[in-house]
Formats: structure tokens, C-alpha cells, sequence
């Protein structure tokens, strides 16, 4: 069985593990506070262009959201998500549990519109009895989106300006950060990203680290009080170095990182697999560029090459077909790839 | 500088290692569903003799407690705990973040005994107007105590039935249980407590491990609730198979467990030690016998030693002497001990 | 101005002012262990036909909601709700801040159906990774719904059968009881509703008292644990006799009570207002048989008659017509109806 | 049986039921926007002499603690309050159920001191892994205390400024402020209140309203947000014109109101009961000067009094005598405390 259901199958990339062994026995200092995390943070500045930043990290994707969630913004504020936002979907209500509402908007493509954001933010406000409803805080958003969709520089700049003004907090969900970065048509950095969000994160989990995300704020100050969060929480680390050292390995080498390199590796193999189910005939739901590709399958078809291969089912298309997910990530083999390509193509050929 | 400040300051055991670089490249399931995971589960249902039990793992300690606390009770019940407990100091508030009172009662030697649980429980049911205050619900004790004192097999079998009667949940906090259960005076195993406790954990992150803590729940059914308090807590590893890994290979082997073996290693050095300052007529705060040692040192003494070591000031004894705490763990080097206990005599025949 | 946008804008019935002054130098113990109190649920329990009901009161609905709410759920389990229920929109996120998630359904009338609860409920437990989302709990509904709407006692026992079989929770929602069992049409009593129901409440605040719900459970021992989460919720009245001295005099008398006296009474009134629009040839946007009417106005009538009128604009119909809400009461004066039934009239004959 | 258990145990101030009487049909807003809530803020002003402070209504006093509390604190920020302050003893954890610790301190005669809410600030801000504990960040203190003692002037003043030197919000909880303003010892006013807390509150439910509690800001802006969290914590009443219309009776007419009136009455009477017990020999546990008295009773005149007055044990003072507390209020009758005190005579002359 070659497993495509998600980019978070295997350990990480091998340049960790050999930093884990090199630095096992050192001494340091934990929760964060050791020279392993201090390198990882001043490579993360120097990606952002802005050594005003703040960087922590945390172990998973779920424990920072809320963490960041519940730091940012008081009990009667409500975080704006795409209804299909991880946060909305995916994580047990974990957000609710530390008191957040959120507030979840339909979308058309998965990804939120600053058209839709305005019209949230005004319908409270110009509620007369406004302080009966939450009240919207903070703008949430994921980048690629949970269907891989990307955000424009220009949408992100427009989203953001508009939080600016009416002191909403703009917060990423990176956890495939390096997937977006690194696709095909994006136009974003992650200096853009300091930028324009108060705050993100890079996601390595699911981009060629054991786990760990790095969280950037754009204003150092915040992470004094987030450090308090992150502890309350459950999210500090005791040996706090494997982070950093996970970090500064995947991101040393500014544009040439490990990072990178591996998120254009999946990109490069998902666009394959793509191509192959467009030429074959097989139509794609939406049109991603990232590490994730949804082809609409007929039950046959979806019967065909669950024989041999793991992918996930995201839902039903029409009565004959649904639509599935295949995943690539830094570990996948081209080879894989290659044999999977060929059982499309046999799939249609029979 | 050498450090004994903590007993997480080295990275981990090399099998670890080298079962993580091992297993890297192989495909499974997240979440704790992977064979690795399986395996783990399967090893430690026979330390404790029972295959009903059910095994969850999770990151880390604070995280544990918090998620075991807040899937156990209801919101109106709080947990009596030494008020020099983990969750009660050293958790900023995350147990109180998820809705749940401490009931903290003082005491002698960092134990709880079984007459305070009695008299705290008796006073709230006593109290005519009992919904007014909080219900005990749970006892929380640490094993090994925050200051290295251990239960015996008797303490803890009347606290449990004390429990059992009066429809208290049981909760053992093993984030160093290793180092409790191998010591001298240790007559308690894995399977004593199995039975004697609702739920306890197995730390993995301070006696061997990367990270990670093993939950067992003597009924299996609440496995399958719990895994929901998990995600909800962020607590539930992408990278599951990580903490699978992991205690297998320490738990693997039975009595002969690297887990054992290096617990003992540590409660050696840190008698050694131990004796050390006993013999050159410097007293110790309390008669620990597992891996934390507490000497009690005038100030000179503490500044002749720090010169070349970390530890930790526990707190202050009398005007001119402070509690400090010295602490072995598994990756502790013989050689270090040897230095420093060279240096505590020549610190007393200066 | 006449008030018609809300049936809170008035004090109490006058009998409830002549009980207070009447029973005001009595002295009681508090907290509701008063003798008020207890006549009060002897009463209820005789108008639910059960003897072994048990009764608390509280003071609002917001805080009766959440109460019950947190008291019934685990942290990982939701409630579904309508999405125009008031727990999901005029709540301010509170039973979210107690770290409940709510599911909110589309509905096509504002109420659940028995078929989406199902699928609900399914759609949880048929995915594999249900623990990553939140586990349903409890069917919430309201008793009229927030359009005035009601449930027939065949929906009711459907939906209650299914929350039987699969383990779910039904609360129903009663601000408004009152209304809905005095609707011509309705064919439910507080006997079905103790019957059918695990936790329900008969609302004082909108039907006649000053303030006050009387929450009824169908199992009596889930009381004692009540009076914690209520007080543990703000929701303990020191002077609770207030809420028995209340409760008693509205529901006294069996099914000649002043509570549904009122209520009829309210229903009457808004019936009349319904005609007239309906003769006058303005459409209604909803079939209400409750106090609660919603006349689809041009812009030029809503400002015709905001001149003397105050009510509520529900919401935008067309470009050029709004939904706008008429509410009566248990104190809506005949002579105010008339007279806006006669400007109704002028309206469409100008 | 005559109750001097509490000061909770009848209806309202006369004045108040004739003024829900005449105000009973008027329509209004709900939710305290309506004229005689602006009546009673006002009014209010008019006491603290300040016209920019804030002014909301809540229902009860642990309510109003919890919605204050939960209002200003970030998560990670606690309480620091007496051990035996009302927040840490008697709200079956209502301040954590919201997610905030209390760092509860020991305290000799029931009130705070400078000099410990300064050790403990210290303490946390000293330690280098302070952010492993809860940041203090407000100080609650009951004027007056649990025991019925007040503070001074001077002792608000130094802890006032400590608080502001510092950015811990300083919340005065006033359940019982008129007794203790009107104290003969007493030197603060609500003014100096006003100038010295960032919020305090007036209780109204123990000093002659049916219910209420007014909470006044230093700082109106504060008012804006803090309508959210009253809503958001079932504190916002429907009909809240009845908080305004009780304020407005109870503190109209300055230093004539009724509230300062009610409250002396309390005390004097109290004054009396505390003179008969000393005379009589029998000794007071603390030298109360409010309207809460607490002698030391044998078992023997415990069991005495009991036949006829009921009154709350408060602890066991040794083995064979009782601590137990007598309460006035703003409705006791001066012939009941007569035939009280002469039981008391009767009591040791027999």
C-alpha cells in the first residue's frame, strides 16, 4: 500500500534526525530558552526581513491555533473563519473549550473574501443591540486554504489594511506554509507575511519536521504575554530545543533552505499527478497548485486505486462520484508517484 | 559549566534515536493509530499485568494533567492536590483555564495523607450548603512527590479505597515515575499501580525520552472519550507513531527496560551525591531517595559550587542558608557526579 | 409611542406585584430552599403530571441556557441548534465561553427537523477520525421557535425517540412556553414536555413575571447537581423566594392559570394584528400562531407606522420590503392593538 | 423562630415595592437602557462625585464578581485575594470555571495587607520561570471583609497606589459597602472608591433591594466592552429597568438616601446585640463594627439560643466553644433584637 492521504506519513527529513544525534548530549537550558531556539529565531528574522519580530514555537497545529486564539482576544470576541477553516471543522471545538466563538462564513472556494469580512464586521456593528451578538476580534485565515487555494499579495494586502482600520487582529494558519510559499502562482514571501499579519506560522509538521510550528508576531512585545499562553496551555516544550533545532535546520540557507526545497519537491510531484488525471480525462475540483489535488473520481474508478493506494474521500461530488484528496510531502518518491501515474492512466485505458 | 538544575536538559536515549532514524521512511497512520502506537500499548498493558487497560500518549506533563483533569470532571468539581503540587504551582493556571479549582491543602513532607483527603471531603459534604463551594471530585497526587518523596504501597491502597467509597476519581501524576518505582525503598510496581489508580502516566520526557507521557486508564471504555479530550487539548500528535516509538523502546524488555536501567542509573548518581554532602556534614532538607537531592547550603557554599555547576535554589531555609536541588537523570555522566562530589569536599575542607 | 418590538417591556402582572408586597416581611432562607420555592415545584410537578420532576429557577434565559448547557455536556460534545437558535445568535458566544461548540443547522422555518438531526448525528459517527470533530450531545430547540413557530407532539416525540436511542440530550427552550402551548394549533402540555424532554424550561421573564425560569428535569437526581453549576454559573438568587413567589402565583390554579390566561391573551391580540395586515393585502412572511407576527413592509409603511409604533426590523425581505416583528404580551392593552389595526387599515387605504 | 442568619432573608425596602408598583406599566428598553437605569447612574455620579465613571447593573454578587474578574484578566492572569475572601470560599469555583486562578493568600484578621500583595507580586516577577506561574493581575478585596472588619482610607490609598504602580486592576467587591461605609470606624466614602478602585460595586441585594448590584468603572470606556461580558455571563437582565428603578430608590437624596439609612440601622442594632454579648461576659471573636457580630458560644449557650433565633455557625473557635455570626440588616426589627438581647442576659444569669 503507498499511502497519499496526507502529508504527515513519515518522520522527517533527514537533515533533522542527523541534528537531533549531533546535538543529543548538550546541555541546555529548556522551554524554549536554549541557543538552539535563538539561531532558529534569528533565521526566522532574517527570512521576514524585520528583526523586530517574535518567534516561538510550538509542537502542533491545533495547540497553536488556540493558543494564539485565546491570547489575542477577550471571551466576547469571536475569530472570522472560512466555514471549512481547520478551526471550524477539524479540531473537537478546541477553540469553544478555551471560550471563542467563531464566527463561520460560507465560501465559495474555501477561501474568505474581504467583501465578506466588511459585511461580518459591519452587520455587528450597526446592530443596535450589538453587545448581544460576539463581537468580531480577529480575521482568521489558512494559507494554502484546507483546499490548497492560495491568497494573492494583493488579497492579503486588502484583507489586512481592512484589519488595520478597524483593529481586527489578522492571523495565518501556516501549517502548510511552505506548500503556498512555494507554489507555482503565489507572490507572497514570508516577509510579506510579517508584514501584513499580526500574527502567523510556519507550519513543519506537515513540511518535513518531527513536528513543531514556528509562530511569528509582528510585534515583539506580544510575545512576552504569548510565552504565559503557551505554558497555560500545554504547548511549552520542556525540551524546548528540538524545536529550534528542527527549525534552523529546515530554514538555514535563506531562498536554498530545506524548507523550501521540499515544499517545491511536492508541489512538483502533486502537479504530476494532476496533469495525469487532467490529460487522462479525470476532472479536478478545484484548481490547486499546492501539495494537495482533488480529482473527481466515479466509484469505480475511487474502487480502482484504493486497491494499490491510501488517499483520503472529501466528500461527495454527485450521486455517481466524489471528490478524493492525494497528498504529497518532502518524503514522497518520485517513484511512487510515477507508479501511480501509470495506474491512472491504466484506470482509463481499461 | 555542568548542569544538574534539571532532569531535561540532554536530548535522549540514543536507542530512541536511532529507532527514530530506523523507522523514518516507513508509512503509517497519525494520531496514535499507528503499529508503533499498537506495539507501545501491547508492552505496557504487560508491565501492569492487565489487558483491559487503555493507553493514551501525549507530549507533555502539564498538558497531560490538564487533559486528564478536564475529561474527568465536571466543571463544579475541583481536585484536592498538595498545595505544592505541579498543577497547583507550576502550570500557570492551565488546570483552572479549563474551568477546574484547585483544592489545595498544605502539608508536611509534599505527600498527601489520607486523613486530609478525608477531612477535605467530609467538610464539603458536611457543609449544609455544599452546592456553594466546590465539590471534590478527583485526588491528584505526584509520584515521586515535586520534592522526591515517594508513596508506599499502603499509603497509596488506602488513599485508593478511601477514593473507590466515596466516588473520587484516582489520578497519580508519574511524570518521573521511573525514578520512583526503582527506588531503594520503592514497593510499588507499574501493576500496583494499575490497580490502585482511575488513571496515572508513565513520564517519558524526564527519564529517557524526547518528550512524551504514556496515560493509562484502568477502564478501557474511557479511552475512547478521552481521545476526544486529547485533540481538544492539542495534545493529539500529528506524528502519533513518535510517542509509539518511543516507549516501546523504552518499556521494551520487561523488568530489564532501558526505562528501569536508566532510572536506576540516575537514582545511583544522585545517592552518591547524596551521601557526599551527608558525609562532609552538610545537611539535606529532606530524605529523598530518587533522583532529586535537596542539600542545604550557606551562602558560600552555594557560590563556591556554582561556579562550575547549575542547580536549582529550591528556597530559603533560614537567613543564611538556602534548600537547593541537585538533579541526576538518565543521561547523567558517572564522571560529573565524581567532579562535583570532589568538589563538595573540597568546598567543606577549604 | 406604543411598544410592539418585544414582550419584556412592561413590569410583571399585578398579581405577582401583590404577592411580593404581600410575603415581604416573611423571612426565608435563601437560594431557593424556601418554602415558596417548594410550592412552587409542587405546582409544576402537577402541571407535568410527575411526581418525580425536579424543578430550579433561575433568572434569565441566557444564563438558564448555558447553565444547562455546561451542566449536561462534556467539553468535546456540541449542541444542535437551529442556526437562528438564540444560543447560536443572540448570545454573545456565551455557551461557547463555557467551552461548548454549538452545531448550527440551516433550517428552511427555524425549526430542526427530525431528518437533519439524524444526519448530524451520522455524519459524526461514520467518520473514522470523529474524535478531530466535535461529538453532538444535546438536540437544543425552542418551544415556539425564535420566529413564534411550533413544534407538533408527533415532531416532538420523533425527535425525542431518536435522542433516546443514541444518547443525546433534548433540551427545549421555553422563554416563550407560554405562547407556543396557548397556540390554537398547538397540540402539546407541560406533561408531554416533562415526558418527552430531559431538561426543559417554562419562561417567567417573557410571560408575565418580573424575571424568572422555572427549568424542569425528567430525572430528578440531575438536580443536586444542578444547584452547583448554577450557583458555579452566577445564577443562584440570594432572595431566591422571588422566583417561587413568582412562579406559584403564575401557575396556580391548573389550566386556568394567570400564565396561560396571559398568554392567551397575548395570542388573541397578535392574531388580530395578523388579520388585519392579512386583509389589508400585507403579505406575512411566516405562519405564526404565537404573539410573535412578521408583516413584510415597504419601506414607506414601516415608515408609516414607525411614526406611533415601535417595533423590530427582523431583517431584509426584497430590495424594497423589510420583515419587521410585532410582538404582544401578557400586558398588551386591547385598545393599542385597535389602534394600530385602524392605522394598519389607513396605511393601505391613504 | 427569629432568622438573624443573614442579611438576605426578606423582600425589599418598602420604598422600593411601591416604586416597582408605579412604575409597573410603563413600557421601556430592556437590558438597562431604558430612563430609570440612566436615572440611577446618575445618581450615582452624584455620590462618587465623578461625572466620567461608568455604571452597569447586574442581578447577584457572584455574577458580578465573575463578569468583572473574567472582564479585565487576561487567562494567565489571576486573583490575589484574602484566603478567605468570598471568590476563593463560597463560589463553588466560579472565577475558574472562567478560566482565572486565585492566588489565595493567608491572611490573620481576614483582610489584605500592602505588604503581601507586594511579596506576592514580587515573588512571581522575581522568579526567572515566572511565566511557569500565574502573572498576578488584580487585587480583589470586600469592603467589608467576610468577618464584617472594613479597611481605612490610608490602607486603600497604599494599596491603590501599590495597584497603579504596578497595572494590577484593583476590584473592590462592596456586597455589603453600606454597612461598611456607614461603620462608626469607617473614613472611606464612594467617592474616594471612585478615585481609588478601577471597579468596585454597590451591593444592593443585602442592603434593602430585592436584588441588584451596581458596579461602577473608573473608567467609562471600560463600560463599553463590559456590557459584552455581562451579556455573555447571563448577567444582562431583560427587564433591566428593575435594577434601575431599585439604585435610583435606594441612593436618591445624597447622604439621606435610603441605602446609608438601612445601613445604619443594620449597624446600630448589631452594635447592640455585640454590647449585650460583652457585657454578659461573652466574648467576640473579632471587633466588628458592621452589621455582622460574632461571638464565642459555649455548646451549652449555643444550644440555648437556637431554640428561637437562628444564626449561622462560623467555625469552631476551641474544643468545647463555637464561633458563630448574628447579622442585621436593613429590615430587622429593633423588638426582636430586644427580645434577643434579653435571652442573652437571661442566658448567663441563670
Amino acid at each position: 500500500m503507498i499511502l497519499f492521504n496526507s502529508d504527515y506519513i513519515e518522520g522527517a527529513h533527514p537533515s533533522i534526525l542527523d541534528a537531533l544525534v549531533r546535538t543529543n548530549f548538550e546541555q541546555t537550558s529548556g522551554y524554549g530558552e536554549d541557543k538552539f531556539c535563538e539561531e532558529a529565531r534569528e533565521i526566522i528574522r532574517e527570512h521576514c526581513c524585520d528583526k523586530e519580530i517574535g518567534v516561538e514555537f510550538l509542537v502542533g497545529g491545533t495547540q497553536t491555533n488556540v493558543t494564539v486564539i485565546d491570547a489575542f482576544l477577550r471571551s466576547y470576541q469571536g475569530v472570522i473563519s472560512a466555514d471549512s477553516g481547520h478551526i471550524n471543522v477539524h479540531e473537537t471545538g478546541a477553540p469553544e473549550a478555551t471560550g471563542h466563538k467563531i464566527i463561520a462564513l460560507p465560501t465559495t472556494d474555501g477561501r474568505l473574501t474581504l467583501q465578506q469580512i466588511k459585511e461580518c464586521y459591519d452587520s455587528h456593528w450597526s446592530d443596535p443591540a450589538h453587545e448581544h451578538t460576539i463581537q468580531p476580534g480577529m480575521v482568521y485565515l489558512s494559507f494554502p486554504a484546507e483546499n490548497g487555494l492560495i491568497y494573492s499579495k494583493a488579497e492579503l494586502t486588502d484583507i489586512s489594511q481592512f484589519c488595520r482600520d478597524n483593529k481586527l487582529y489578522l492571523f495565518v494558519d501556516g501549517a502548510r506554509m511552505g506548500y503556498g510559499l512555494c507554489a507555482g502562482n503565489s507572490d507572497l514571501t514570508l516577509a510579506d507575511l510579517a508584514h501584513l499579519c499580526d500574527v502567523f506560522y510556519i507550519g513543519g509538521t506537515k513540511v518535513g519536521a518531527l513536528f513543531g510550528e514556528a509562530v511569528v508576531f509582528s510585534d515583539k512585545e506580544m510575545q512576552r504575554s504569548f510565552r504565559y499562553a503557551i505554558k497555560q496551555h500545554g504547548g511549552m516544550l520542556a525540551k524546548g530545543r528540538l524545536l529550534g533545532i528542527q527549525f534552523a535546520e529546515l530554514l538555514r540557507g535563506g531562498s536554498e533552505c530545506i524548507y523550501f526545497k521540499a515544499a517545491k519537491h511536492a508541489n512538483e510531484l502533486a502537479k504530476h499527478i494532476r496533469d495525469t488525471f487532467e490529460e487522462q480525462g479525470v476532472p479536478l475540483w478545484i484548481n490547486s497548485t499546492t501539495n494537495m489535488q482533488f480529482p473527481i473520481l466515479t466509484k469505480e474508478e475511487q474502487m480502482f486505486l484504493a486497491r494499490k493506494y491510501k488517499f483520503e474521500v472529501w466528500g461527495k461530488y454527485d450521486n455517481e462520484r466524489n471528490v478524493v484528496r492525494f497528498c504529497t510531502s518532502w518524503a514522497t518518491r518520485p517513484e511512487a508517484v510515477e507508479e501511480l501515474c501509470n495506474d491512472i492512466i491504466q484506470m482509463k485505458t481499461k
